[in-house]
């Protein structure tokens, strides 16, 4: 973190208090006020360029004291009771332990400093918002329409949408028709005793062209293992994502235009900000996956770690849908995503611009940027 | 790499043939051999456990001699020209350099070296496919059978697809009746002057146990990294990826059941074979999205960097659809990462069983490994 | 860590105990407990595998409360005062902030772990010592006999000394007449307000050959990096050091020999237990050099920010030699150095491991481990 | 590599040419010409920002054709043949394979583009020398004196000293006389088929203040870590080194001064140029010890991989005193460190700049640059 910036833990707490347990009755009824400490790296509210320290502390936990036989013999379906043990040897007694999505707090935080940052010296705009639940979805694709991987009216959503719009709804739909579908959906999975997924889509607005390195850690080489990296994560897809293979090159490519402001951008934008690993200045937008969560209350047959047929009924608490705590979360990792690139991103400009433009400029034009000339006169 | 294993240049040439240029009409003319020379790193056909230095040089360039004013103002619609000059303030004068598809071919040659350790030690088994082209595509997903996000053949598909299989289709589609259909979507691009994207899927058979690890590695999200970095890609899915978020949590979980030699397998696997990021040793599988590419022969209404509107009429060789050539690349960055993620926890895990075990015997049985007594009898 | 290991804040305690200030008149009076939790990563006394989380709390500060204009205004010299804000802009009121020697607790903190699991399962032993407060020392060389670099009686305690031994004298020096000497000196430093500087010598036993990596990460390479990463730190030699470059090569080169288990090891140890950056099995040892403490209760004749003359009147409470507090925090480095290393050597010896030895056997005998007949035969 | 930086062979060729074997009499015979090529990262001799490629072809390589059982049973004394073999299981069959010095070239060719940076951008100059050879030593220390670590005639040859007047001795001893007396030192370990070990010392000027972060990664962690890795060093001492542990405290601070552009710097520089591990701005010198090498052509008594004694009778060519070839080498991995540094800086300081200087303005005093008011008025 840059030194110099003002942050006190109310930066902090506001995205925290949008990701914990207990905000509404979409989520589990786990109550965590999840109050965040600053232990070092600031001073008089100003950041001193150091690392940051934070704590949240648990409150609302029940601890597993005693030991129950028959269901410890029982790995839980598709959590990480039997990768643990089979990678580790051990695992923690109650809960997931490391593995419990409870450590997206620490993303939570990290992710409000880096945007404070960004938000404050690029403008940067960060807006995550439920796009999906189950099969309740905010229209997006028009699949009679070739030359449109995506609706004009989600582009448009996508250019307005803010986080003030997103929390009129307690499902963080900023459709307020789509959002009531989507909580009937969630509440009829928790009426069974059941979970259900859904998607999460994430705009990134006023990002300065050049970030995202070649080859590895391109812009959406990082985007994706950040979110990827989230639990309940199954997929992401960038711009035009998984529709845009259907669309012929000479509509999906985006044709450059000359901006208001004179600087180029591109008339379309379904390569969704980035071309070559590197962002062009257009929004950056993209839709995650989330699973329907692991945890329900309804019995499951499955296997002891013994291979023996048994029965598990879970009794923890749980959310029948992850995607509406999953917003902050995933604007948080964008937020790291973009920091760590840009840091990247100024220090090569800043070694650059010290070399003497002599050299570049003794190129021939194809190697080097033009006289803008038309913008120059404007 | 290891040291002590049998590497020579058939090894890895074996792939990069599959990933040329000019290797059938689906593909660029562009005619290049890509000869693989090993600088360093074994001796008399072993490697030495120190690095491995590989080059292929380049042959059929065609240099960029002359300086067409006209061409050069014009940045490429969805190429990297603009961000890269953006980025660097200058760039390579003829292709894409550094941001050439071009670079794969490093992936290519070092997957190639990891996937011999993990086939000769662990008998892990990679396969990528193509499994569509625009909207012609190997049916997977079952729209009316919500209990099922993937339909039945196409898992077997999954268990069974082998190269040669796949190879016998010059478009790479293990199913020649859809791969026939491909190939005519491509030469229908083609024969427009156009392009079309298409998806290939990958599956990873044979994983061990305990791969991955927690929060921001998690095998999931380097494998997305590594696709992602992947040029044209704009979409990864994991397991029952976007459409699992259609399916209640009840049927999306899967199940452990007892295998037949004995150890703890799941009945379904819409997973993928990663729980909380650690592999449960049931098949990877994730399917990646490649757009159209950006280089097609028509002429494309744009601007210049100036932001006059001008007429880009592009005379580059190019392939109209990237999927059947991505098919090895697909395949080397999963051989990476794997390797990756192998040593990691080789590393552990040999640390760990150095450990006196009393500790971890005296704990709870909440925290361990139980006894598998029935798989003992057996 | 691996996962498996006892571990509880007694472990951690006890070398905390003997880093911590105010522990004896030859320390500075602050009194700090540093008495140590562990936040996560063990439950029940062992370690789960996953990151391990300690917390020491301040308890004995005096905070700057109000601010003293005139010594404000005044850099330290020879403290980072100038150059954190040259760097950052901004630095903490009181104390160093960052730059403090308290941040050495993580340091200590986070090597008592690594040494338990180094002791436990590798017997290696770390013991570190103070060899010279100012010209007072342990005779080590002996400058009239070219053929050896250090004498014999030094390489002796190398082989020998103990903590326990090293305890004895609160100076820290195994020596009980050279620690009476040094003890004085540093009791005429603390008198005239004062400091002075000192070496550290540490001795790590029963190394696992072939730990260090190649080119950069030589284990000399990284021994290097973490000693003079300690605050204070000015100068390390390894092995024969700087007087071993006034040695021929003829006497230098340490013979291999037949030790009695079998095993090959060298009658002389010049090369402090590692030959081309890897470790042969026999001790390392090195010597770090700590300048006198930069804080001292004297007036100095300095300079203002604004570049005016000033007297600096220094009231903090300061140690007036470092070397006693410097000997566990010698050690801890150490241990986290050899940990690393040994924790990458193990991920690549378990893969190797897996490889069939057929493709190495066929080597010629110049590239192989010779069949050790005369140690097969005892 | 920053982008749009004027590079040509040549400019890696001049250093490489100090480097290279058979440059006199002083050096092994072995006679490379040491071309470098470089590959990629460069168009029309201005680089691109993107990787740069280089090749070195071995030239005057004898191969080891043949098998000498007689050799290749016996591990050469103090070299990594045992060391490899035990790490590897297997090793390069001729020479030292990985082990050897000619790995050095790399570390050449990358440091000459980071030099190339530096001078021209910052104007940093770095220049090593030969500061002793054997017991012959260039006078530095004047032991009756306990307030001056070094002499003053020293310091000033550290202000002073370039590679011209370096390169005037083939020994690269810039006096003179003392390099008279060093050639005939290693003349004499030549004729009696010996070796002899040295030091060289670097000083690097006009470094920019505010270089080198905190804890690990300090300006002399990392130059450490640097110059340990270079074949055959077996310590470095920075400022005042070892024997600034024998001055008192209130002669050892550096006090701040105003210089005569205004800012400040400090009237003694015991601190070599680093304070709580950033730079300051004065001269950052440094001296390593360089073993004599381990290569000699008398017959060494050793043992045989199995243990039996054995004459061991080496063949080879080789240097009998590495410091002379090890001058650029010195120079060039600390270029590269200052380059890394630099860029680490770079990126915070231009993410720094662009924050809102409000809230650090209204800090308090002792936490802020203050005005220099002199300097303002000057």
């Amino acid at each position: 973190m840059p030194p110099g910036v003002s942050l006190n833990e109310s930066d902090i707490q506001v995205q925290l208090n949008r990701r914990r347990p207990g905000q509404s009755s979409l989520t589990t009824p786990r109550d965590e006020k999840d109050k965040v400490e600053i232990l070092s790296g600031t001073e008089k509210g100003v950041t001193l360029g150091t690392p940051i320290a934070m704590m949240v502390r648990n409150n609302d936990q029940r601890p597993h004291d005693y030991t129950d036989e028959k269901l410890d013999a029982i790995p839980r379906p598709s959590h990480a009771d039997f990768t643990y043990l089979e990678k580790y040897n051990i695992k923690a007694s109650s809960g997931g332990g490391r593995s419990s999505a409870r450590e997206t707090i620490g993303r939570v935080a990290a992710g409000a400093l880096a945007e404070k940052y960004l938000k404050e010296t690029l403008n940067i705009d960060i807006v995550a918002f439920v796009s999906s639940v189950g099969h309740v979805e905010i229209p997006s694709y028009d699949t009679n329409n070739e030359e449109m991987p995506l609706r004009t009216e989600y582009l448009n959503l996508l250019n307005s949408v803010t986080r003030e719009i997103v929390d009129k709804e307690n499902v963080r739909c900023p459709d307020a028709d789509v959002a009531e579908k989507m909580r009937e959906r969630i509440m009829a999975a928790k009426a069974k005793n059941d979970s259900i997924g859904g998607t999460v889509t994430c705009v990134i607005r006023n990002v300065p062209v050049g970030l995202g390195e070649p080859c590895f850690d391109k812009m959406e080489s990082k985007i994706a293992q950040a979110m990827m990296s989230i639990p309940a994560t199954k997929g992401i897809e960038i711009g035009s994502g998984f529709r845009g293979t259907c669309i012929p090159g000479s509509k999906h490519n985006d044709p450059f235009v000359r901006k208001q402001d004179g600087t180029l951008g591109t008339s379309t934008n379904w390569s969704g900000g980035i071309q070559g690993g590197i962002t062009n200045g257009e929004n950056i937008y993209f839709r995650i996956a989330f699973k329907p969560p692991a945890t329900i209350s309804q019995e499951q047959v499955t296997a002891r770690y013994d291979g023996e047929q048994a029965v598990l009924e879970n009794r923890g608490r749980h959310d029948p849908c992850v995607v509406p705590r999953a917003v902050p979360i995933v604007e948080s990792m964008a937020a790291i995503v973009l920091m760590d690139m840009f840091l990247t991103q100024s220090g090569r400009k800043a070694a650059a611009d010290r070399v003497d433009p002599a050299a570049v400029q003794a190129l021939p034009n194809s190697m080097k940027k033009r006289k803008y000339s038309s913008t120059q006169s404007a």
